[in-house]
């Protein structure tokens, strides 16, 4: 059993702390929040639980093998590096951190001391992400031409980051687990509507090696709630819509055909297909349930975790690109590709 | 009656045909095109309409006065200068012509001979985008501070325009004609699939002076067919979706309120809204149809068309800063807002 | 080339005369209609056809093979009886007649004339129809359980025919031709909402031998239009909405498994299945021109069509006993299984 | 703060308790269940909460308020009755007794004690629902010609009721509470797909005095899940769709008009509207919550519950009457106006 100590119970704790309880491998047995009145409800729905508003003493608690960060953004680089120097694994919200540097840091730390550090990437854990990242592994999509995503939403307008560091992260996560590669450069274009705020509406265009290019539009400020993502294959193509109560993931086979003929008739080179489509039944766990369980395995084995540290660093990598680019209203970023000195070592 | 001359019975010209003998005040006396069995067509379904390979004869032809230009692109300048040097009429098919250089030459003309210059923008001749226009000139809406536009589809590559040029510009004829202004930058990226070919799926955003923002996203190789664009504003926001059967446009009051209190707590500057939704009526009218109307009404009146050749010129200078951004992967591109000389001499 | 006249020209005519002109082997050369404005209509697109206001013209005219009847139900029967003993091949709108007995008499006409009587029941020759059909007849769905159509809008009033007899008439023509059997007793309900109208809203409950159960819903007074059949099976199930752009046809890999084990225990009993969905691609002919083409074929071969008189019989036989079920509140009416005396003289 | 023990905590149960728990007038000191494993559930849960496999401790602890029965529906009775006797106010689950003549016991018990007898008709409490009695009563409607509610899914295959007991019970509870009136008669057909078990598949139509019709399509072996109810008033028409994630409730501006004109001539009595469409904002309380709320009051005041023992004893006649009717394959079956003696006494 891997006892659990949860730092953070606002939107996400109750659901980790949930998830935690049903996962046959772990518990949860404190829970730090600097409101008392969110420790209440801790202590109503569990009574069991200890509550602190002081985080030091979950690290101080011996019995606590691990800690879930589930705290603001510019927070999780400091609670992390803590956690870890006092020993404890570590589960940490996305994005991991609020810069790259940081991220290595964590990287470093963990690795020395041959600590699991998980970054809750969760949709990747979906039934639906995974299933797509098995269609894609099969071969049958061909060669991928583009990932485009669009989610938007009436959502909270949030002060200390941008809506892409809220939203996009999520895209970018299942980037970096379905695509083959990272991207090489990145520009992106936004605008923040209200007078001291973020940008509050985004769009990110990604650059990879080859024919591949990514997309992500992000919005604050939508009537309506819209979360679809269509991954264009040279032999099928994927619509994978999360507002579908059921059938999330379509596959298409549809196309075009590439004839190599050097033929001067460019007709005679594009040929379209359109054949059937099917939905292919989904696993429909819980996705912080699956990732939770993936977490105390990885804690048992010491294997990385599938949105380990470096996981966790690409994206933020990414996100500190885009939102450089969108400063300068589309300004091509290079994403050098090869890793520096510093995560060289950890890795 | 207007005898109406239509050059190009590809695609389009059997609906320009069709609509023109519906319209009271106009009919069609003549065909041309280079195809023979297109030709054969035109007589299988109005034997009284004259056929011809030649498209002087048209031109030619005393008794025609007004030419419709269904032809492509690269096509547009020529057969329209002909057209209006010989007295004709003309409504010609978007994108207006390759180059504003182009446009602003046949504009010329055209004011010069004192002939009515149309640009074939129909969605601005649906009862959609009129509603939509009509709810924006209202006020209701507040200041618009997004459109954002999704227009993709498994759609015919083309060899010598890419999808800009085919797809995206609805869109900015739809902004040209609802929007206050006119963008001042646009910055473009997009992607070729196919070897020889031209870019088969682009994203633009579109800068504007203030608060307001624009980008569209235009696919030739998607599996699934969308059609739809938001429009956000202070106080209500706007989703039009082409692909529903009824309800096209949705009036959503929902958004933000934003507090000129200089207050730091940003909380107290952003409150949500979200209330009912309602979706008026449309005008069902065919758009080819009103749009040709007013085409008849324009050469009656000499009134200047609401999708003139300014429209169609505007329109073609954003396409022209797309496509040349999109080459430099999304580098910034000026829209001098000051009308060239030539321009201001046949304004 | 077969020689059409077209009896009626009102709604559905138009659609007749064009693809008669579309399909290679037949041709009209003539239109009757007893309203002028119709027939000018005829004159202003097709100036080579002939058009009267009395269909005997057409009946006694010796170049014309075959005529299409799209008049009011209660003029089928006279109509199609008088072409007959005139020698003309027959295609009438559905309903077939007002009453079965009328039906009888047009197939002895037929038979003893050796002439083409082909019912105009359009949707069985749609490209959804005909795939259902096909994965019906593979047995991939197992035995059938039950049909269940909605079929629903806010429609056209009617004053001679209720709107079983309008809408209904749909899905008893697609069960006449994709189920195996034919209905044995039939149960209806509906109502008259306007004083002096007849039903415009009823349920008909179609009762089989074995384990198969039909419902239709139609209604002219709905706020939405839906067009929805579930045929569900043992071992598969389809979902056909016609409302849908594209994927109308849905099959389910879902369904219960019966185990025969006399087990007492029920659970043990019903087994779930859930699986993939695909949905196949179909043919997007028009449904007018597969039908037309068939009616030609049929004429040169002599062969039965698919939707001939037996099949029209068979639907009003139905249409016959739900409208009688539906005065008695839902009585259940039995039909007969055996062909009457005259019938099977004809057959 | 009342304290309430809840009998049975199989699907059902936990969402009670939870609920209790979260209304500040109401708490859950205890739970039965004849599972072990269920009540262990309950300990991990809410370590506080007293659990026992025999429900006579519940009505035998004087700490106990009132009770909530969530077991299978031919126990209510029985439970329901004892708890009564034992002083408790009831919460039943729906519906409320397997007869009719058991549901006017339990109304004669509780109102002989002056006790809450509360049915848990849950769609009664959602925000939907209640906006639709709003629009209902507030007259915009019009007089109400037809409801029509489809309620299919795959769903669990039950042995001791059939498919209208377990689905169409909640259309009779939403008809009950927003209808002017109750059905006079009914005529059900159905069918049973597996050997030994119950009608897994139902239509149910309602007559009303009047203009008005109901009619209900209820079915456990439909591939997908659909939940649409149709309100057609003279007025305007609601689609009430439950799978749709917002905008559940579409008010259209759409019918006919009826003139009164005694005119022979049809058309002229019936006029066609199309107008705006509107979706009005809805309450998003979760309905459970509502309805305890609602309890407790009941039980402070004395009040009779919104939907109290006459509303569950009036949809147990319909569907006692419909199972009936559906044995005899559709036969009208009539249900009396007048109360029965027994509940005349008790009312």
């Amino acid at each position: 059993m891997i006892n659990i100590g949860v730092i953070g119970y606002g939107y996400w704790g109750p659901n980790l702390v949930r998830n935690m309880f049903e996962v046959p491998d772990t518990q949860v047995i404190a829970v730090s929040d600097m409101r008392q009145e969110r420790l209440q409800q801790v202590k109503l729905r569990y009574p069991s639980v200890e509550v602190t508003t002081d985080f030091n003493d979950l690290l101080n608690n011996p019995k606590i093998d691990a800690v879930a960060i589930a705290t603001p953004v510019h927070t999780h680089y400091e609670l992390a590096l803590k956690a870890l120097r006092c020993g404890k694994h570590v589960m940490v919200e996305k994005p991991m951190t609020s810069t790259s540097e940081e991220a290595l840091q964590l990287i470093d730390e963990a690795d020395s001391r041959k600590l699991t550090l998980l970054v809750d990437h969760t949709f990747v854990y979906t039934g639906a992400v995974r299933k797509i990242k098995a269609i894609v592994d099969s071969g049958n999509i061909g060669d991928i031409l583009y990932y485009d995503s669009t989610r938007i939403n009436l959502g909270l307008f949030q002060r200390d980051v941008d809506v892409i560091w809220d939203l996009a992260v999520h895209d970018l996560a299942i980037m970096d687990y379905i695509l083959p590669a990272s991207p090489c450069a990145v520009a992106a274009t936004g605008i923040n509507h209200v007078f001291g705020g973020t940008e509050n509406l985004a769009y990110i265009t990604m650059f990879f090696e080859g024919n591949l290019i990514g997309h992500v539009n992000v919005n604050w400020l939508s009537p309506v709630k819209v979360r679809r993502t269509l991954l264009g294959g040279s032999k099928q193509m994927i619509v994978y819509d999360d507002m579908e109560p059921s059938e999330k993931v379509k596959v298409y086979d549809k196309g075009i055909t590439l004839n190599g003929a050097s033929d001067s008739l460019y007709k005679a080179l594009v040929g379209y297909r359109s054949g059937d489509m099917f939905a292919p039944q989904l696993d429909v766990s819980e996705a912080l349930k699956v990732e939770i369980q993936h977490f105390a395995d990885c804690i048992g084995s010491g294997a990385e975790p599938t949105t380990g540290g470096q996981a966790g660093l690409r994206v933020v990598r990414i996100l500190e690109s885009a939102s450089l680019s969108m400063k300068q209203r589309g300004k091509l970023v290079h994403l050098g590709t090869e890793v520096p000195a510093y995560a060289r070592g950890a890795a």
